[in-house]
């Protein structure tokens, strides 16, 4: 793939992660409140389109809260992907001092530290509820800044997706067997999880999607819920819309800020960008939630699109194959493991109360 | 009851709550920045016990959050319940002036406005993600406003319970039947439903709770969950843990500011506000999920509580009556009407969604 073509699916693909937020430490370092009536200017970089709805329009409202919590001290322009520097290179640019600050999800930076996926999401893995409750208060937070540190980069989360769909298909999924040569657009481990299952996964820009799906040159994809996949016009061209999005099950956004910048910051302002993450951590999601049930209504009821749940032997299978993949990175990985075990113990734990709460509740809905 | 009991189960009972926070507008209204030098000290009244966890913790962090935004020019004094005011008389204190802001629960203010309630939670309503969604991108929180703008107040989700727990039974539930003359301690309306149902709801201070179902002068308590309840030693005086509480399928905790004070502000604190309700919004449910999980492995690994689901027909009962009561109340208030009927709309639309993206989601763990 060409590097032009790359960055367009880095800024478009990126568009399909999660939440991340603020709300605890950072320690308030940093000058003194003298430097209280200094101006700062900075530059925020993002792995989204710009104004992307729900992604780049939560990196927006992140700079507004700041401009106005501030009054006015703490001016960040937001870029979108490729306006300043490629998508998917907000990591490095922040790092590296080009921009004081990024919005993006830590999945993308798997090249430089396996464990940020973690950060994320991972097949099979936390829910967005259940990933704030890991890392706001069962130390995932912490570790994620142990991660990043040696970038010299302080995470936030900041913003979540929700569970996401499991994609448009033009193939029937009726058994494990139907994954055999299924040629998908499925980016990350997921993609290493259908390439174990016997499928192709296969790496598109955004922009070429439509296309291949419509032109038969791939059987499915996966993209984001119903929110984008609508405005994305994907039900134009695939039978069946499946679900639940078992590879990305709450995908946090992160807040990603240089801790020379961050250290410059009076401490007001250190805990304005704090708080104002973990706001937009919670609206984001809100957010997604309520557009993904308007899209889905217009997508099932005026495009009559067949809504289908993967089959339970499938999803079985699906999820015995990710703990595989996930399990082998963290044997080649210590700080993999590490996050992983931190992680899947919650996991474990959560799930037993989740199972109680959220889960039975929801089920007496259908009764 | 006298009132001194009045008070300090209005404290505890308020210990039964859920989320509420702050990222929308107030439009930043107010004085000029020229205010910005300007220290404002301010009460905060709440109707928790003080420093009781996860809700009387969360007001803390509130303020704390405010202190530090503002770099020491919003000092919030927080009160516990009965502190400063009486915990039910919370509301009449910020709508008087004794205090510029509150933190509590909407549903205790239902004699003052009973749609007041639909924005804690209503049996068998909105879950707390979905009443996010609801309140910050679903018309929930400008019905809000409405509902306590002639009272000079203005409210901010800040906080949430999640789930809550059924309650501790000393009474198998297997039936119906066994909700008939059923003495159990469950306010609001929960409470009315167990009534409709043939049981006898009962109020009592949350420090007489563990007397009365041990004596047996009681059956059943509802309380909050595993996290509260551990605390409270419950598991000593019950033998059934029943689950899911249908009757607060997550509790949103409120902000309540008054007015005037809010429009003193210069609009960098009103914005600080705004956010720091919203991140407590995000971070308290968090807290509340990870503690729960803690607390309910202690309950029934150490404590060995036989942990129960209500029967399917004893809860589709149940959510039929809550139907009927929510009805009847809309119908002798125009207000409680206006709100329900936005509520249940986007209750009915949202649960399509939380159907096959969440629920879906936590299913594939028992494949």
């Amino acid at each position: 793939m060409k590097r032009r073509q790359f960055v367009r699916t880095a800024a478009i693909s990126a568009a399909v992660a999660g939440v991340a937020a603020c709300a605890k430490e950072p320690a308030a370092s940093g000058a003194p409140s003298a430097a209280a009536g200094q101006t700062f200017r900075w530059k925020m970089v993002t792995t989204w389109p710009p104004n992307f709805p729900g992604l780049g329009s939560g990196a927006n409202r992140l700079a507004e809260m700041l401009d106005k919590a501030s009054g006015g001290r703490l001016k960040v322009k937001v870029y979108g992907g490729a306006e300043l520097v490629p998508a998917l290179e907000v990591f490095d640019a922040v790092a590296g001092g080009t921009a004081e600050m990024g919005h993006g999800a830590a999945y993308y930076w798997k090249g430089k530290a396996a464990a940020a996926s973690i950060f994320t999401a991972i097949p099979f893995g936390l829910s967005a509820t259940e990933m704030n409750a890991w890392l706001y208060s069962g130390g995932g937070l912490e570790l994620w800044r142990e991660v990043y540190e040696p970038f010299g980069l302080i995470p936030f989360p900041c913003g979540n997706t929700g569970v996401q769909m499991g994609g448009w298909f033009n193939r029937e999924i009726n058994s494990v067997a139907d994954l055999k040569g299924l040629r998908m657009r499925i980016p990350g481990l997921g993609g290493e999880v259908l390439q174990r299952a016997g499928g192709a996964p296969v790496t598109l820009p955004g922009s070429e999607i439509f296309t291949a799906l419509q032109t038969g040159s791939i059987d499915a994809t996966e993209w984001i819920g119903p929110y984008n996949d609508l405005a994305f016009g994907l039900y134009k061209a695939a039978k069946y819309y499946y679900y639940p999005g078992w590879h990305e099950p709450g995908s946090t956004l992160e807040c990603i800020v240089s801790k020379r910048a961050y250290d410059s910051l009076p401490p007001d302002l250190q805990e304005i960008l704090r708080i104002a993450c973990a706001a937009v951590n919670d609206t984001m999601l809100a957010e997604f939630n309520a557009r993904s049930y308007e899209a889905l209504d217009s997508l099932v009821n005026v495009h009559k699109v067949d809504l289908r749940p993967f089959p339970a032997d499938v999803l079985r299978f699906l999820r015995d194959l990710s703990r595989q993949i996930v399990a082998e990175t963290a044997a080649k990985d210590a700080q993999f493991a590490k996050v992983y075990a931190s992680a899947s113990k919650f996991e474990a734990g959560i799930a037993r109360w989740t199972k109680i709460s959220d889960e039975a509740y929801y089920g007496t809905r259908s009764l």
